[in-house]
């Protein structure tokens, strides 16, 4: 049995994941919001459709990847969202990365209706999401899950299943609280050092083997001294997925002292027109707010 | 020529240090305020002294490792220091962690002597001493670091020289400033992982992977999800690390936003009674601040 799958928001990471699915011998239905994000799906062979609605017609699988949580609402639940047409038993895949609690809460609703929903954002940027080596971190129901692992082996390599509905979420919410906190130690610690005249790069060599050692000093503070802030993951965008680590934090009575700084040092990088810098520029809020 | 070692502080760390250098073929004279203490170095075939001026007598090279800056001006410059009975030329190397402006000034003085001097403080723990796998940062001049170099290398494996004097601290601090916040990072995302009913392990194994993989994630992650704080390095030395800090970021006009919060996390299990816990307690503070 061929599965139709469905593609919803088919942009800088979603367009790499889509014609991955089609390389593993999938049939596609496309929407986009601009039409002409389409074509590369189309000319590789895809159908596009003129709403998620269309593209629910036709699909058992229907992926989403879009910006922000009302997005993910609108695509489902909306006009001629993906829920007014699809087909009992039809699994929605949302791999954007949105709220959590707003997650299962669309996860209960589809539901009611018979249909099926995982959350699955990842990591890994547009690199990943080209070369298939994507992290997918999965919530949602067992049988689900295993229904969907073949697709999802087309597009990432560590996929990993953490729980129910809502729990793919909570992880790539962790992920971004440890990216930005840790960016935020080794800018304080660079910026220590500069300021009391010892060599950062050697400060950070010395470091790199011992308990200090992670994949943010390798990369990020390689950044930070080659004063080379070109995305990598954009201010803008780790701003918003901290902003849902934080409303989430406030939904649950709960606080995250040194997430919710790191989240003001993003903000501040909104302010001073950074948004499209990586987010190693954190250093530049430390750097500056001393007068470095 | 047979060099005479000195070797003032022979503690938990300075113990095995020690007995590694006398392994390593060299002839030490030791002075610990404690007699007691003297006693495995002795038995192993150190000749015992009864202040640091007799070590300073008969040592070319005196390595010094105890608690605070006092402790290392006292040993220095004190009534019994070892400034006072040096021979010109010697060098004194301060293996303890301590302020680096301190140490600046300490080393300007003991020149105006025609004394040299080495900022070398160590990081890997009493096992990294036992097995000479410590790595070791050194501050001072170029020469006499190659001069000392020898006797690293009977106590470490990763030995880097950071700069002038001071240096070595300097590094040293930051490497406290960098575990103490990637701490807090994996502690505030493991904490909002229970917290949204999603399982901590699961979680830590989706990041492993990727960029918020760390040492700190791998080793203090995993004494948070047992629950298990066995030093490892204990809050009490790391709180008294993070004050030479913020000490020095205080006299330097500089904020370390992350830093101080994680000293007041440290400051809290103080408080609890917590100081002999391994610092990934910081977990601890996360958890009761917000009553799970």
């Amino acid at each position: 049995m061929t599965i139709n799958i469905g593609f919803i928001g088919p942009g800088i990471m979603g367009r790499p994941m889509a014609l991955n699915l089609m390389k593993g011998g999938y049939k596609l239905w496309a929407y986009a919001r601009r039409p002409e994000t389409l074509q590369p799906l189309t000319v590789a062979g895809a159908t596009g459709c003129a709403s998620a609605s269309e593209v629910a017609k036709h699909a058992d699988v229907i992926f989403t990847i879009v910006s922000d949580t009302p997005d993910v609402e609108a695509v489902i639940f909306g006009e001629q969202g993906i829920a007014k047409h699809a087909r009992p038993g039809s699994v929605i895949v949302d791999m954007s990365t949105i709220s959590p609690t707003a997650t299962k809460a669309f996860s209960e609703r589809l539901e009611k209706l018979g249909l099926e929903m995982l959350d699955a954002p990842v990591s890994g940027g547009e690199t990943g999401a080209i070369n298939a080596t994507l992290s997918i971190m999965v919530g949602g129901k067992t049988k689900v899950f295993e229904r969907v692992k073949p697709l999802f082996e087309c597009m990432g390599k560590n996929i990993v299943h953490i729980g129910e509905n809502g729990a793919g979420q909570v992880a790539k919410a962790c992920n971004q609280i440890v990216v930005a906190v840790t960016i935020e130690a080794v800018a304080e610690a660079l910026t220590f050092a500069r300021k009391n005249g010892a060599d950062p790069a050697k400060v950070r060599d010395a470091l790199m083997g011992g308990f200090a050692g992670s994949k943010i000093m390798e990369v990020h503070g390689k950044r930070m001294l080659d004063n080379d802030f070109k995305p990598g993951f954009k201010v803008g965008l780790h701003q918003k997925d901290m902003r849902i680590v934080m409303e989430t934090a406030h939904q649950l009575g709960l606080a995250l002292p040194a997430a919710a700084m790191v989240t003001q040092h993003l903000n501040a990088l909104m302010g001073t027109g950074d948004a499209n810098l990586d987010s190693a520029a954190i250093v530049k809020v430390i750097a500056r707010m001393s007068g470095i």
